[in-house]
């Protein structure tokens, strides 16, 4: 069939997030030609430009005669101008939806299905609920080594591939997550860029977690870099700390990542897909993975753990790529504050050397550089502990941090939250533990991450005492009503915090 | 937390199909206070009526200040007045959630974490994508017997029941589908009722094929009954052929088929609860599946068809329900219609004895009304053969037909297509076989079952002969554009008819 009749664009105003929607009236001859009805999926061409959309019908109030309507995001993805004729027609037939099908059914998908999968994502011609089944498909442990490896060489391959020709090693550190406050990126690159390495980090912002990496420096400096800017704060300091969106590195992740969010399905097999192709299209080929291990973490036992080490270091061999995988403690949350400024102010704090700094996180952090330099250098573990020590207390990582934060942009001052309440403790006793998920959920309520100044500061660690009354942490918010639901949240689960008899 | 303070109700003129949408403004102080932005999940509560729904965040331009406004289904479902007040929070946690992660990591879930995904489901708790990833991780032979067994009861309580007392044993029929054409239930219904079995027929509209009873029926007279015109019709005649969705029984699988259509998924063990609930919902106690089986049909083997015929005969004996199974030839497409109005030709066609009736829909119709006879006297197959030949012959069952018709609100008049042209054989040859789902697809191409005059009709069947030009099949359509669209199919599939040499 040849493409229809034009109609002229109009922004609607309406933000439907990522997925792309387009309005049309119902009395309109093209959708009655065509037979378009409410959710009808419609392929739209403006100039070279193309975007496969939902349809919403309207009534004749909404739109003029002979106008579509348009989403936020479908008016920016096709770069359209007030009334600029576009073609609408039925949407193709999407080849790959069969090899979906097929792994729905439990088979096994071959490196050519998969890329084709990735390649339809990436073009956006599949819809919400067609990436949620995709995703669940896959979750579960129903990828083996041979899928995700196909399935992270075709997310490296939907974006741009960074370059990095005189440096020869490139290194990059990734932490899998689930243990709120576990902010040791910033202070594992000052430390190992100090030393020389070049590692040109770029984090994602949280997927289900109250803050991500990107997040968190976000408070300190500007992390949307081009590619240009990117490259120069490396080539002036050895290391950036970039958010990967606007580089357009491995962007199909982003697209998955998004409705992993909603589903809050954070699967094994997209989990090593994900991150090691945003590391290879970074073009680090150094990497080290952290995976905290506790029964409130993501991975609740060290079988779960190694399963997931061997996984990374499958894929990582058969792409070329130096891996080391360190098993470490998630027993608790990690520094005192929880969402993306708390998490800042630990970061500084340790930089600096404060009295008050978290040494829970200053001790992971100095572990973690200290594989990374040991990686480089080949010596031992302890020698490099104490090479670390020596530029975290010299204040040389300070400055160098400084530095990183100077070439993107500068170092922005911290705030205050406009909202503050006390979770106390409701009897004397001692911290037994904390629920790690549960604290998570606590931040997110408050605000975190999209006010980054929400969260909470934790005010005892586990194995301290505390009498009745006597605040266990302090929750942040930007508005009354996040702050009233995560209050309310608490008082449906007091036994977040876990207090024992004193010994 | 609270509800917070009030906005005013509009009426947007958006169809968002099924999927609830409200719209706020960008500087509503509720969406500020509240932290709420595009795609955040809210309860609105509207007098003693509550919906989950879906942001979109809008401009100032779009809405009056202090409104929120609605997309139909949501307007619907609330009841609304025009500035009617209503509140909104933050969408609860919903608590089934974790039972559906349980679920795509393998688990087997209890019958109450079953009856809960349901329960929520079925109060609107679940976005698309949340639902399209309950379906994918239940298909793919993901759910056992006993979890079967509780999703069918989960969904006989999610609704109405029906109740025959002074009927004792209550019949229905049910093909599984995947075969054009196969409009056997209105004839079927015919025979049986005119020999004198109960059998309250309720059918659901297509959900991956171009046509189902109930859009074949809603041709020749209304479907839609209320309760009480089922009642009614059951007690004059015997019977009924209605479309279940008005009178509410499993209503939570009409919410779970419109996900499963635009997937274009059909799994095995939803087939079973959907089929069973229905039946079981419409208060049948003896039910007959026809499982046709064929290279291009559902079921490719015997093999697939005798494990369905085990789970349906399973999860019956679970519910007290008398079933017989059988497996059917299903190697081409029945009749000669594919769309509503074209299988309701055919089916007048068989019921009036007419001279060029399509033989196969007959002696289809005639086997299967066979079993239900025999399942209702015991007598041998052949016995009940004849039986059901006579009542057909006689015309017997074309009297009952109208009876029934007429008990529905009269019988309505076949119309004709706007559009057609001819799919003609591009050599001389026989015909070898056709290909089922490929010719589903043509006829839905073209409007079907969207348009009720829209599909096609077969000019040959499989072993018959044809010269070159001579037309195979007439495509049928409401719209140029539909047509266009189904023959720019059939250019691309030329071996969707395999023909062969003459013998």
């Amino acid at each position: 069939m040849g493409e229809t009749g034009q109609l002229r664009a109009y922004f609607m105003g309406i933000d439907t997030h990522e997925e792309a929607v387009v309005y049309m009236r119902s009395d309109c001859d093209i959708c009655r030609a065509e037979g378009f009805t409410a959710n009808t999926r419609l392929q739209i061409r403006a100039g070279d430009r193309t975007i496969i959309a939902t349809l919403n019908i309207v009534g004749q109030s909404v739109l003029p005669a002979g106008a579509i309507g348009f989403s936020d995001s479908a008016w920016r993805y096709l770069q359209l101008r007030d009334q600029q004729a576009v073609r609408v027609r039925h949407a193709p037939l999407v080849q790959s939806l069969s090899a979906l099908r097929k792994k729905i059914n439990g088979a096994e998908l071959s490196p050519q299905e998969i890329t084709a999968i990735i390649g339809d994502i990436g073009k956006r011609l599949y819809s919400d609920i067609e990436i949620a089944s995709f995703l669940t498909a896959c979750a579960g442990g129903r990828l083996n080594l041979a899928e995700i490896t196909a399935l992270t060489r075709a997310m490296v391959a939907s974006g741009n591939r960074l370059q990095w020709p005189k440096c020869g090693r490139v290194f990059d550190k990734h932490c899998i997550g689930g243990l709120p406050g576990n902010r040791t990126s910033p202070i594992v690159i000052a430390i190992a860029s100090a030393a020389g390495l070049v590692i040109p980090k770029t984090s994602s912002r949280a997927i289900t977690s109250p803050a991500g990496t990107a997040d968190t420096m976000e408070v300190l400096t500007q992390v949307d870099l081009s590619l240009e800017q990117m490259r120069s704060a490396v080539t002036s300091t050895g290391a950036c700390l970039a958010a990967g969106g606007r580089v357009g590195l491995s962007p199909t992740d982003d697209l998955l990542i998004r409705i992993e969010r909603a589903l809050e399905l954070d699967s094994e097999g997209q989990l090593v897909a994900s991150v090691l192709s945003k590391k290879i299209a970074a073009g680090s080929n150094h990497v080290l993975i952290d995976l905290p291990v506790g029964p409130s973490a993501k991975l609740r036992d060290r079988s779960q753990a190694e399963r997931l080490s061997r996984l990374f270091c499958g894929v990582a061999e058969s792409l070329q790529v130096e891996i080391r995988c360190v098993i470490t403690d998630g027993s608790q949350a990690i520094g005192y504050g929880i969402g993306p400024q708390e998490e800042a102010r630990d970061v500084l704090a340790v930089l600096r050397n404060c009295a008050d700094a978290p040494a829970d996180l200053a001790e992971r952090s100095l572990y973690l550089a200290a594989q990374l330099l040991s990686m480089a250098s080949g010596e031992a573990d302890s020698h490099c502990r104490e090479q670390a020590r020596e530029i975290l207390s010299s204040g040389r990582a300070w400055q160098q941090f400084r530095r990183i934060c100077e070439a993107q942009g500068g170092l922005k001052p911290l705030g205050r939250a406009h909202y503050q309440s006390q979770l106390r403790a409701r009897r004397d006793g001692r911290l037994l533990s904390m629920d790690n998920r549960r604290l998570a959920q606590l931040a997110k309520l408050a605000g975190a991450p999209s006010s980054p100044e929400a969260g909470l500061r934790l005010r005892i660690k586990v194995g301290e005492a505390v009498v009745a009354g006597q605040p266990l942490a302090t929750l942040l918010a930007e508005t009354p009503g996040e702050l009233a639901y995560a209050e309310d949240y608490y008082r449906q689960n007091p036994d977040l915090f876990e207090l024992g008899e004193k010994p």
